[in-house]
């Protein structure tokens, strides 16, 4: 029987704010890549994520971004590879704290936003996150996206990974993600969203933008807990990979 | 032969700000209270600290504080129980992924500025604290005011605790430290300090404000890194204790 | 014909974050109170806020918090007369530079969460505020918890000051408001914020948690931005208003 | 008889934090930087330089930049166009609100770090900035760096402008500044600084670090606070001034 692995990026709040009902989510999703205080989230938020993730069985990974709460962690920054190491230690550091007082730990570590696209195509950006995350565990995965330098740079120093696919973002002919501020980048029709997963799961394949085919191989399938229409998505994706008896279950 | 462990509060700047001189004081110091980045510190500080720290042998501790850059965590802030549980599991979290990257790990740790003085007095607030660290883990030991309600929390609950005088700070009667905004609360003259150093490990005592003697029986002595003349503290003590064939040394 | 001034907190977002639907709550309000960046805000929303406010002929105040954006500046806080001063002063002067840079200007100030509770009821810190406003501007209304400290302060200057009711909050017995932990103490009911508005306007009056009526005499009326039903709660109490011939109306 | 006006950047420190001693340099400058609160500078060190910009006569200046406290405003990011405005708007507006409660106001405009260095070369920056000022007074004065983008920028619009050398930094062949990371790039040696500043004022000449003469017209020196030795360069700068008979003043 075939089986793919579903995340969300999540406790993306502050605060007060709130980006995403991740209670809601929890239940729908087999890995959560909860945000660690740069980008977005708060040390109670993080907590309650973690605690939320062990009730629901749900594989936990760090999602560390950029020192940039006022852009989300989506603007590009000049970083030292000392600053950007140490942020990235330091973040992924607290979570796991989080998860040792929940008696649980970190599964993998996903890099968000500007950091996640910039390492896709960045082969030293791409090896210094690799390398830094081996140092804190040779065990935790590395999610990157499917074909980009990120999986290289972890293939390369025998870091275990894991290529995501995105089943809420349209693509470019390249294979990248377009960009946000691209018409129609974020996709929010639950019905386009589960084609997409299906094309993914099944032919191993997405449309791009542009029309043609994109060859595309993935072990997780990400939909994003700021999508206006997370819920509806998750819940329409669910059903049709049942239809087709595929399981929705956690990484090894 | 006697000995004693002395401790400092470091890597408190942020950014391309510093609050001591912190290469030289890791050589003359046997414990460092590092800062995770709530009242100070930032990710770059904190790992060169534990750097610092390895190449001189000296214990790590982590040093959490309330979320408050501008104030320096000096002063007193609501927090409800979660989120200062929260935030202390978030700061030492990122501490020990500092020094999981260095091949290493936390010793002890020792709230910062109001987090330490209130906890001193508030048995509630010294008993969250206390259960926050063991949580995290059962051997790392909790430094607080000698005779205070930190200690108390701490043996109640059989976490390890390490109790703690000052040498460059002024006592009042009943064992508290007169506050910052007080003239002559901070010692800054080596011969005072080394004074005070050798009457609390030689006598167990030390002399108040009101001029009177305060019992006080510690196992680590403290020096602020922001104290305007703390190298000239610390070589002063260390002569005066080696002439006293007490010997400075880490806690076990 | 009677009439009576309808005022929101507006303008608390943060980066991606939203607390309200404020281009929304325009159209419905005759004065804003627009968050300044300390416990919410930031330039662009400010910005935006400005403009929609000179679109809709909605009267602008500045809406100074505490240096707390982690706890909405909600909770109290240890502040030097200095700190908070300065505190104030900068942050209504930022405010006055977008109305600078859009051809208008501040017409009141309305301090925010801890601040304007706390200051309802200590007059040295109401006095500290009044003081504050009018160094900045002598013409400049304070808006204040009717029959507060906040008044009398601003009465005793000369600084000219609106007394204010709400209409979306239950009253203690005191005239004080119930706390946001306490259940109930947000009115979401539409028909319940409306018939509070009415025994506002028409009777000075409303009804307290205790059962007791208070006598309050408004100027303005207060919902908040982030009820959770604010547009509900503005259209129903604007038409029940009309029916009454009250009009809404700014302040001049 | 000759005159020049001595400008630095002031204010630059956070909370406990100090980046310059500034009370020692206010005596010896004749217009004054003052930092904003994005890169440095909070509410109370913006008040108290104001209040010591009065006391010795010399001309205010608002001194903005990124929202980037961890990296001092000196990295390169990314803004929008809106977000950048909005956030110098922001800026301006905080300190003229403090000149306001001096009862004085702000006469020039000096973007800070990479902001002013970008501006230098990038011709639709460094109009968005003259512009925003404009937009706010039309009379304060844009500091820009001689022959650069900021300077034209300016003029194009007829917005006051004053162009700017710099005393204590090396400069490269085209005319812009030593990049800090190189060595030598700040100038620490007083003689070697009144030296340069010398052939600024009575030459119109700087040398370059590849050797060459560079022709600089510059009606304001600039020495930096963070400068190690700020306080002996700005005393024998003005000692050789005064030697040659030129008079520092402040601008009109």
């Amino acid at each position: 029987m075939r089986r793919i692995d579903i995340n969300c990026d999540l406790g993306e709040g502050f605060g007060i704010y709130r980006a995403a009902p991740d209670e809601h989510i929890f239940p729908l999703i087999t890995s959560a890549n909860i945000a660690c205080g740069f980008h977005a989230g708060d040390p109670q938020t993080m907590r309650r994520c973690v605690e939320l993730a062990v009730r629901h069985g749900v594989g936990i990974g760090a999602h560390p971004g950029t020192p940039d709460l006022a852009g989300f962690g989506r603007r590009a920054m000049e970083l030292s590879d000392a600053e950007l190491e140490a942020a990235l230690i330091y973040q992924v550091g607290a979570l796991e704290g989080m998860c040792r007082a929940a008696g649980t730990q970190i599964r993998h570590v996903k890099p968000h936003g500007w950091l996640y696209n910039a390492a896709a195509t960045d082969a030293r950006l791409a090896a210094l996150i690799a390398r830094t995350i081996q140092k804190l565990s040779p065990k935790w995965k590395l999610f990157g996206l499917a074909g980009s330098e990120s999986i290289s740079a972890a293939q390369a120093i025998g870091l275990p990974h894991v290529s995501e696919a995105f089943i809420d973002r349209a693509y470019e002919a390249d294979g990248s993600l377009s960009h946000r501020s691209v018409a129609g980048s974020v996709i929010t029709n639950p019905e386009s969203a589960a084609q997409q997963c299906l094309a993914i799961v099944l032919q191993s394949s997405v449309k791009s933008v542009s029309g043609g085919e994109i060859h595309i191989t993935a072990e997780t399938l990400c939909v994003h807990g700021d999508n206006p229409n997370v819920l509806g998505i998750l819940e329409c994706v669910r059903e049709r990979l049942a239809a087709h008896q595929i399981q929705v279950r956690p990484l090894d």
